[in-house]
């Protein structure tokens, strides 16, 4: 990323979303919470209901400065959310462990982002199935061009809501233990347990028309 | 998991922790929340500040029929959940991309995880050391005998929280996609992609100490 896109990112920062702890692992620039978004698979959804907090994990798409995610319109989760009630969507993607001299210093290499906003249902017919395949495209980038897309039924199912990208944060850690000085001198093992989520071969359906070839996007399928 | 197993764990299920939708998904039976809590790496904890809900990232542990994670004594999260307040706890497990031929049949195949409950600070001693030896253990067993254990300043430094596993719900998602019966006579191709968090090589710190080897626990890590 060069210097002259990194200026020409806003930031998200707000009272809410400074990081409070650590504050050396926090960024609010659209471009590293966009990629942090794009990357994760899923996304955990928190809400309150009758006072306590409730958090989902779901599926969510960006599309321009706003986080999509969808379900049935009959899931608890969405339809609180469309009351303009308070959200919290955090991401998390693991880089890997760290292994340090010290339990104290034991951590893990990570990507987090921390969406603070207020839910709206997407009523209108084209943003809703623009929506709808960006959700595949963000599971897998090439995939909606080929399916079936959804019949009128349907879109009447499933339920889309929409929380503005305006306030965030991300935090990330990268790189190796930092042990206490004097522990370095101790003749433990320390380093980094790198990890990634990782595909494997994709499985046909048992019931697949006959001639019809994996795609490329799912024979080397990459995050 | 033969039936017997089955028939002696306890349900968790409650009318909070009951899941609505897609009740087939759903499982209550502790010996199938443990093993899903105890993969997971990490879990998001839910919590209401000001009436609005927080998600955050963190590392857990079970021991016997309690949750538990720790984090700075300064962490806004864990000063806030001492205090007798409702948490949600949310472990997710990605265990495969589902491609239906529609592009509303598209899923994941995934074992999460919802616990519910107040947190309790641990204040006991030696409760707090074994607790922070199964964080390590949690991560990577075999490693917590080889580190350097908290001294008294990191164990002040440290704040541990405890959460009763006394209602919790799972759900899991397995097999190939389930598509509308007319769909099965599209050219389309439908399967799954399975996915895995998988480790790669560990990288050794650049100060270890000479003729310190990779331990067998990291050279071959697994979950």
């Amino acid at each position: 990323m060069s210097d002259t896109v990194l200026e020409q990112t806003t930031s998200l920062q707000s009272p809410r979303t400074t990081v409070k702890r650590l504050a050396k692992r926090a960024a609010y620039d659209r471009n590293t919470i966009n990629a942090i978004l794009d990357e994760a698979l899923i996304c955990h959804v928190g809400f309150v209901v009758d006072g306590a907090p409730v958090v989902i994990p779901t599926i969510h798409t960006r599309v321009g400065d706003t986080l999509y995610f969808h379900g049935s319109a009959a899931s608890r989760m969405l339809r609180s959310l469309r009351e303009d009630v308070d959200a919290c969507v955090t991401v998390t993607i693991l880089d890997g462990l760290v292994m340090a001299r010290s339990a104290f210093h034991h951590s893990m290499n990570y990507r987090s982002v921390v969406v603070l906003g207020k839910g709206r249902e997407v009523v209108d017919r084209d943003e809703k199935l623009r929506v709808l395949d960006a959700l595949v495209e963000h599971v897998c980038a090439g995939r909606s061009r080929d399916v079936r897309p959804p019949n009128e039924a349907e879109l009447r199912q499933t339920l889309v809501l929409a929380i503005p990208l305006a306030e965030a944060s991300a935090k990330i850690r990268t790189g190796p233990p930092i042990d206490d000085e004097d522990d370095y001198a101790l003749p433990i093992w320390a380093g980094i347990i790198p990890l990634s989520l990782t595909p494997a071969a994709p499985i046909d359906d048992e019931r697949l028309v006959a001639g019809v070839a994996t795609p490329e996007y799912a024979a080397r399928y990459k995050r």
